[in-house]
C-alpha cells in the first residue's frame, strides 16, 4: 500500500471543498488503487492542527477546538519530526507571503500544489529560484487551477511547448467574474452597477470588486501562460487596461467605491453604444509570442463568434500554433467556481502521485 | 544523464513525422533536461532495423538498405539481449494484430504509447487483460491521440473521473474527415460526392472512404471514452448510424463503390433539404452515462451553436458533468492531421518520461 501525505494551507472555500472531496474519495482509492491519502496538517494564517494519521470528516470541529497559533518554523519542525513519505503541500490561500515558504517546504521533502497564483506571478527571480530548488530536490510543482480553474489549460500549453510545438498566440477570456459581468451586461438591458452587484452576490467577484475590474487578475494569468512558454516576463510588462476610472481606483476606500459605483454605469453604457450591431463587450487577454506582447483590454466582439458566444462564468482560451494555425485549439468552460477549482487541485495531487514510485 | 529508448512500430505518415520531430528536438532535450531520447528499433509490418545507440536523421536511407524481414520473436530477443532502460514501444500502425504483442512487450519491460486505436476497441476481455499486465509489471500505457488527435481529450476525461467528478454526458464531432465533409457540404452548394472526393485528395479520409462513412471510426472513439469512465462496453453495443446505403456497403469492392458514389448525392441532398433554415448537418457521437447509451448519428444542428460552427477538420467535445452542468467543458480544434497527431504521440512519450525516475 502506498501513502501520500498532504499538508493543506488555506482551508477557505476551495480548501474546505477539497478536503471534503478527498475524504469522500478515500475508500475508493484504498480499494481500487491501494492508495491512502492522508491530510496530516491543516493551517490557516493564524492556526494550525496536525494529525500524522490523517484527518477525517470531523476535521472542522477539530480545527475549531484544537487549533493553536504557530510560526512557520513549527511546521517545518513537525515535518522534520515525522519524515512523511510522499509529502505534498497544498496552497489554497491567496497569500502573497506563503510562497516564500515553498522553498523551505521543498527542502523538507515536499512537493507543491497551488491554486494560489502568487508564486508564479512574483518576480522572475523568485520564479526561477523556485524552479531551481524543485530541480535540485527532485520535487514537483503543479498549479493547473492558476488559469481557467478546472480547465486543462496550463497542462495543454506545457505539453505543446515541451513536445516542440511552436505556440504563436493565445487569446481569450480568462476571468470568470468579468466573463459573467460582460455576458450578462451585453445581453440584458440593465445598468452595469446592477450586474456588478449581482456578480458579487453570486460570489463571482472578489469582496472588493475592484480587484477584478482593475484587470490585474487577468494580467497575472497571462503572465503565467507566457512564462510556461519560457518568455521571461514580469507583471509590470503586461499592458493592462483597467476598467476603473482614476476616481474609483485604489487609494480610495472600499466604502467610497461602493457609494460611487454608479459612475461606472455611464462609462459602460458609452462602450455599449459604441458597439456595432451584433457586437458584444468582452474583456480579453492576449499573448503574442512573436513580438512578446502581453495585453488585457476591453473589446467589441462579434456575438456570433466563439468569443462572443461564451455564457455564464465561462472562460475561453484560443491557442494558435504552427499546427493549429487557421483554426485554433480551443478550451472553454466554467472558469471559476469552488467545485471545479477543488477538483482541479485534486487532479494536480493525483498527477504528482503518478510520478511518485 | 537519463536515457529513454523507443521502439517504433509503423513508420508511416504519423510515425515518420514523429521520428522527425524527436530527432529535431534531440539537442534541446540533451541541453535543457539532460535527457537523451534514442530510437533503437523501427519496424513496419515486414521489415525491421535496429541500432542500440539510436537512429539519426538518416534512418530512412538505412530503413531502405538495412531492412530485414522478421518474426515478432526476433524483436523480443533483441530487447532481451539489450535490456534497455526506460523502454517505450510506440504503435503508429493501424494494425489490429500488433496489440496482441503489447503484453509480450510489457513483460519485456516496455511501456506503450499508441496512436493505433485497436488495443482499446478490441474485446473488453483483452482491454482488461492488458490493464492487468500493465499493473502487474508497473508499466504505463498512453493513447491520447486515439481520440481527437492532438487535443487533450482522453487526459481530461481521465482526470475528471479519477478526481471523483461525475461525468454525465459527452457529445461532439469526433471525426476529422466527417467534420470536413459536413462543414463543407453544409456551407457550399456542391454535390456530396464532390466534397467526398476533395476530402480524399486532402488525405482526410481513409483510402477507402467507406471506413469513415460507416461511422465505425466514431463508434470506436466513443467506446474509448466510455471505457475511460469505466463503462464496461463492447463495440457491438454502440448504436451506429451508417452513412452508406446497403448497396454501397462492405462486401462490394472499392472500385464498385467509387463508380456508384454519386448515389450518395441524392441521399444527402434529401438530408440537406430536410434541414430547417439556419441548420447544418453534423455527424455526432454521444455518450450518455446515466443510461449507458452510446450512439453515433447524423443530426441537424443550429448553425449558430458551437457544434454548428466548427470549421475545417475541427473536432469538438462537449463534456457535461456534476460541475459542468449547464455549460459544458468544451475542447475544440483540428481532430486529424499528421503534425498534430505526431506531436500528441510525442507528448505521450514525455508524459511517461516524467513518471520514470
Ligand atoms: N474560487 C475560485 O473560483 C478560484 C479559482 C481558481 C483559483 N482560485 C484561487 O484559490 C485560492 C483560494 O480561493 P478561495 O476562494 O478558497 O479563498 P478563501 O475562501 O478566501 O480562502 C483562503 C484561505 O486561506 C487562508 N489563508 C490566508 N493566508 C494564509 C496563510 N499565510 N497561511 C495559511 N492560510 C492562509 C484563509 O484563512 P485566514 O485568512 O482566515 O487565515 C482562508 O482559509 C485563491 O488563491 C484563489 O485565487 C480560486
Ligand atoms: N493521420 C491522422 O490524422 C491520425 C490521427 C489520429 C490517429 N491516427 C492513427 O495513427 C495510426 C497511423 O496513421 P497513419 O496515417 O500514419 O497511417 P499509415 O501512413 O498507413 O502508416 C501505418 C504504418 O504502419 C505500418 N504497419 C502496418 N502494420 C504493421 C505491423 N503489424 N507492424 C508494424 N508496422 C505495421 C505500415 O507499414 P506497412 O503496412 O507498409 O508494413 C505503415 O508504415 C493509425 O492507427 C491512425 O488511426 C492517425
Amino acid at each position: 500500500m502506498k501513502i501520500i501525505n498532504l499538508a493543506l494551507f488555506g482551508p477557505g472555500k476551495v480548501g474546505s471543498k477539497l478536503i471534503q472531496q478527498i475524504i469522500a474519495a478515500k475508500d475508493q482509492f484504498l480499494r481500487n488503487s491501494d492508495l491512502e491519502i492522508r491530510i496530516v496538517l491543516i493551517a490557516d494564517s493564524s492556526n494550525l492542527i496536525t494529525d500524522h494519521l490523517g484527518f477525517d470528516e470531523h476535521w472542522k470541529e477539530r480545527f475549531g477546538k484544537e487549533k493553536r497559533s504557530y510560526k512557520f518554523q513549527d511546521i517545518l519542525k513537525y515535518l522534520e519530526k515525522n519524515t512523511f513519505t510522499n509529502l505534498i503541500s497544498i496552497d489554497t490561500t491567496a497569500s502573497d507571503s506563503l510562497p516564500e515558504n515553498y522553498i523551505d517546504l521543498i527542502e523538507h521533502g515536499s512537493h507543491i500544489v497551488a491554486a494560489n497564483k502568487a508564486a508564479n506571478t512574483l518576480s522572475l527571480e523568485f520564479y526561477e529560484q523556485l524552479r531551481t530548488a524543485l530541480k535540485q530536490h527532485h520535487k514537483i510543482f503543479q498549479y493547473e487551477t492558476n488559469v481557467g480553474a478546472g480547465l486543462p489549460v496550463v497542462e495543454t500549453i506545457k505539453s505543446l511547448y515541451e513536445s516542440g510545438e511552436q505556440v504563436t498566440r493565445i487569446r481569450g477570456v480568462f476571468s470568470g467574474s468579468l466573463s459573467y459581468i460582460f455576458n450578462t451586461y451585453s445581453r440584458q438591458n440593465v445598468q452595469f452597477s446592477e450586474v456588478l452587484r449581482k456578480a458579487g452576490e453570486f460570489g463571482y467577484t472578489e469582496p472588493d470588486a475592484r480587484v477584478d475590474l482593475s484587470g490585474k487578475d487577468v494580467a497575472r494569468k497571462l503572465l503565467i501562460l507566457a512564462r510556461e512558454l519560457q518568455l521571461k516576463k514580469e507583471l509590470e510588462e503586461v499592458s493592462i487596461q483597467s476598467l476603473l476610472p482614476t476616481s474609483l481606483n485604489g487609494g480610495t476606500s472600499l466604502q467610497h467605491f461602493q457609494k460611487q459605483v454608479s459612475i461606472l454605469d455611464d462609462i459602460f453604457q458609452k462602450h455599449k453604444d459604441e458597439n456595432k450591431s451584433g457586437e458584444v463587450l468582452r474583456y480579453v487577454g492576449e499573448l503574442n509570442v512573436e513580438n512578446g506582447s502581453l495585453q488585457t483590454r476591453l473589446i467589441s466582439a462579434n456575438a456570433a463568434t466563439p468569443l462572443g458566444q461564451i455564457d455564464g462564468t465561462d472562460n475561453i482560451f484560443e491557442i494558435y500554433s504552427e499546427s493549429y494555425k487557421e483554426f485554433p485549439l480551443v478550451i472553454k468552460g466554467a472558469g471559476a467556481g469552488i467545485d471545479v477549482t477543488a477538483r482541479g487541485v485534486f487532479s494536480d495531487i493525483l498527477k504528482i502521485n503518478k510520478q511518485l514510485n
